[in-house]
């Protein structure tokens, strides 16, 4: 049997502050930290046997999956770091205040850039310091190229590397972990769980909850769930959903 | 040109207990965490551009690493861990206070337990829980055999890694940095300076600074040097070599 453990990042500086993020390599704030910790510790309490390990470029997806393998005592596991496990570009957005966007462009508007499946918020032009081919971690790769996403482009980003890499590595070391953002992970739930276009955009990751998805031998789902309470998850994913509202 | 920076990882708890370490997985202190976050502010403000990391399966030297990098902004670098770049085993002495162990040996025993190029502390048998066949993290590796080690047993293990692995990315990525250990450093440090056995013994290289190997473009090396003030630096080495009297 193969376990895959999926952790989106805990709270950042800019979850903290309500800005659109994307590829903003922003810090985790205390609590973020804590979650992280929390995380690992779930994973070693339950028994869970981690040998390998994957995160984004970005230090919030970073640092969260180091101070989970911490807890766990598993920090000598292979972490391997790639851009196609980033959250979603949000283009011109990142740094915007959500609320304030909202107001502005009105929710509706927010609501389309944020959780459209196929609209992208518009593109950052390569002139914008933000522009991913002004940072030296994207050279050369086809990260430098992107300026904006969909939900779909992210998507589309990550199912190639699921199928070449990923669960590659799940068969040779039976049970891993990702750590990555909200949009990228929902791309490796929608595939492995097949659900539709419309349904995806509306599916909220909690942070730092470790999300598993265990594998029958010819490498079939069988179940995936939280190592969570009831109560604690709904709580965490009403928190995401409320993050577009103008209040 | 090529640049290869070594970082001994800072204090750990049990350099402030005096007690010998070895493979034994102790964390840093909080000055060890600040050595390695200097060590990294350090390299960022000297305009290093690392690109490839080393460090061994020992969490005082990955957390070093980690810290460093994150200062350098350098966290989605790729990371490579191996069990080759650890301490030197030292035996049955692991987790014996080194004062305690010098007043019941003599400074004399001591002294060439902690610094003789060929002779080895007492082995730990596998029966005892301290034995690394029980670590889970050296289960399948030639690791699993060692119960102690001289400093030739050490450097042994790293002139092959160096020839095969490390030099081979330090040509690809030009810039690389190794957080590891004492001995393990004294090993690459042994063979890239063409030291002699009695000689290397008594190298001591201090926690925190980082080490500078400047190469040409056909790997000889050109100069090496640290990057800290001579005063900094006389008294850093004037510690560790102070660590194994009685006093």
């Amino acid at each position: 049997m193969y376990k895959l453990v999926l952790i989106r990042h805990g709270q950042s500086l800019w979850n903290q502050t309500n800005q659109f993020t994307g590829w903003t390599d922003v810090d985790l704030t205390p609590r973020g930290v804590e979650e992280a910790k929390n995380a690992g510790k779930k994973l070693k309490e339950e028994g869970f046997d981690i040998r390998y390990a994957y995160t984004s470029y970005l230090k919030r997806a970073i640092k969260t999956l180091n101070y989970a393998l911490e807890e766990m005592d598993r920090m000598w596991i292979p972490v391997q770091k790639s851009w196609i496990l980033n959250e979603k570009h949000y283009g011109t957005l990142q740094g915007l205040n959500k609320a304030e966007t909202a107001k502005k462009y009105g929710e509706e508007q927010v609501l389309i850039w944020r959780r459209s499946y196929d609209i992208c918020p518009p593109a950052l032009s390569t002139d914008d310091e933000r522009h991913p081919c002004h940072e030296l971690k994207y050279q050369g790769t086809p990260a430098a190229n992107v300026g904006t996403e969909a939900l779909k482009n992210t998507i589309d980003r990550i199912i190639p590397f699921w199928n070449n890499e990923i669960s590659v590595k799940l068969k040779q070391y039976r049970q891993i972990v990702i750590a990555a953002h909200g949009n990228s992970l929902r791309g490796i739930v929608k595939y492995l769980k097949n659900i539709d276009n419309s349904t995806i955009v509306s599916l909220n990751i909690p942070t730092g909850i470790p999300y598993i998805f265990e594998f029958d031998s010819n490498m079939n789902l069988i179940k995936d769930y939280y190592l969570a309470d009831e109560a604690t998850l709904e709580k965490l994913m009403e928190e995401v959903a409320n993050q577009g509202k103008t209040k």
